[in-house]
């Protein structure tokens, strides 16, 4: 038999593509090209949609051009709907908008994730009409990343939807706790369910059998811990790196953090004001208040994540700086390199979390990546 | 004619008597009786369930004897179901509680109003099996007055149901707002409904048609004002006074609420012994930092109310001190001598609000007190 051939050298591989949605920043369009610009400079590849006018300048500043190669492509689609009324029609009646360009790129593979900053409706709805969801997937859902005090919580769902049945709850514990591994590297992430009381029969129906389903499922299989319901004064005690709950819930739960959070460090401030000896003890505590803020800073953790599509797409806060948008693109890139999509996938599959309908039904699977 | 005799000298009005359960607080029946008697030296006049013999001597603290003057009068009750593992089931079959003796003198007529530091749960049972819904009622409510900074905001429901329909969010609103005028004097109360956001079209169904309902029922009637769909962070924002949610999503955003504040101050304590400057400024600080806690103390609220019975019944929480518990009396007797229960159900009477049901089918009324 003849000698084969010798096996190539390995090319170093590829790093995936992100396409980024310049439009629907607060700061501007500017803020996101200089994000991308900075992405760039640690070798990411980007397409960057939106006013080419005004990006090219801040994008220039990424170090090499052509996406290929590590840098930054600007795309021309000034069209926004970032700040529409309905983003969900104006998603799909707007077929050069930017967000709409840059998920058209990711379903035609010239992508493998996509980065938005234009709000959350517009987000979901354009990545659900062009990159669609994911084979046996019941409903996408967005995870957020919360950094609380020397720990850090992801909540699933913040708001995809309102209302979740069982098997939805359960879908969440899997793309979650896939979402937790890469992006955090928690091997095998604690998954607690949120609801009134510890026991498990409380809860809403759905709730309730969601629980039986996922202790099974737990019992099982290595890929998450199960912890069981949590109360609310769980969220944020470090008890568990995953909280899975209804869209509605979740949405209500991030938002409270947040506005408790403000309010008592407000009143903490406020407190530091109320006299001389008070006046002076804020003024010397106010350094360390200044870490703990950088500490629960949410532009670290690149914004929330929205999973169930056939690829990942990051929607960083509207409000962030360029610092934020630097750290979604390099989050999206992390999420497509290590394949969080698929990994989470075959876990689904190997529990029989996917839903089963005829392969006509299904949308096509996108051709992996890698 | 005849003169007509004049009319009698009007009568100072008897207080109404509060049946209280003594078993059940962290500190134990003394610390319950401790509080009692607080509240009788105010005039009030109680009717104490619990263990007679460790009683006794707590209660005697109060000025007088017998409880038509003001006074506490111990009735002998030393079976406790507050540590049952089931407590409804516990409520149901044990009539020598002191929580059902107690909430059975409130059904006979010796007593207008309950207090109960037992326990949500055998709170629950033994109100609903013994004092009952009230008519056209579809189920009770827990209702929490929440201190925050500066403001009261009152959460209902906290966790007597779990899934709530339209028409039961629409109770919750006029039984809360009924609470909010008698309790803290707020004429016509600003009232939210928790949502994933303030669109009239966000949420659940349930809190979709309960939006519909309630906006249409302010616009017809004084009762309360409508403040549309809130958010998670406007709960502790001042924005309004009563926020109508379903017990599910309202125990989680309490204990949401305990949580957050209590971790935030942790932190801020942590940053305050991170190094010698920090540590002098909250040395310097602490003693605002104290006033801060005293504002946001719930023990002043008096706990809990249980509203959609024939009776108001409050529940204190178990950790409270005598100072609550006195609280919690006090508030109870409020309730009862401003015919809370009364009030809110001619509100829901008038705008269609009970539920219509054949006279057979609702339980009977209790006479009026007063």
């Amino acid at each position: 038999m003849g000698q084969r051939p010798p096996t190539p050298p390995a090319q170093p591989q590829q790093r995936p593509v992100i396409a980024v949605d310049a439009n629907g920043a607060d700061r501007g369009p500017r803020e996101v090209a200089a994000g991308a610009a900075a992405a760039a400079r640690r070798g990411a590849r980007v397409l960057l949609f939106g006013p080419a006018a005004e990006l090219a300048q801040a994008a220039d500043r990424a170090p090499t051009a052509g996406p290929l190669r590590g840098g930054v492509e600007v795309v021309d689609a000034p069209v926004s709907i970032a700040k529409s009324e309905d983003p969900a029609r104006a998603a799909r009646s707007t077929p050069e908008a930017s967000i709409v360009r840059a998920a058209r790129a990711v379903a035609a593979g010239e992508a493998q994730a996509l980065v938005c900053a234009g709000g959350t409706g517009a987000a979901l709805a354009a990545g659900l009409f062009n990159i669609r969801r994911a084979n046996g997937i019941y409903r996408p859902a967005l995870a957020l990343p919360l950094p609380v005090p020397a720990h850090t919580v992801t909540l699933i769902d913040v708001g995809a939807g309102a209302e979740a049945r069982r098997e939805h709850l359960v879908q969440f514990a899997f793309m979650g706790a896939a979402l937790v591994q890469v992006m955090l590297g928690v091997r095998r992430p604690r998954v607690g369910l949120l609801s009134n009381g510890e026991e498990a029969t409380r809860g809403s129906a759905a709730v309730v059998e969601a629980h039986a389903e996922l202790r099974a499922i737990a019992a099982r299989s290595g890929t998450f811990e199960f912890a069981g319901n949590i109360e609310g004064g769980q969220v944020v005690s470090g008890a568990v790196d995953l909280v899975v709950t209804d869209g509605f819930t979740g949405n209500i739960a991030l938002k409270l953090i947040e506005g408790v959070s403000q309010t008592v460090l407000s009143a903490v401030r406020q407190r530091a004001r109320s006299g001389p000896l008070a006046r002076l003890g804020g003024a010397l505590l106010l350094p360390s208040l200044g870490g703990l803020r950088q500490q629960i800073d949410p532009e670290r953790q690149g914004g929330a994540y929205l999973l169930g599509l056939r690829r990942l797409a990051v929607i960083p806060h509207g409000r962030f700086s360029a610092r934020g948008f630097e750290a979604a693109i390099l989050r999206a890139e992390r999420g497509a390199a290590e394949d969080l999509v698929g990994r989470s996938h075959a876990a689904m599959a190997a529990q029989g979390a996917l839903r089963r309908a005829p392969v006509s039904a299904q949308a096509a699977s996108l051709p992996e990546f890698g």
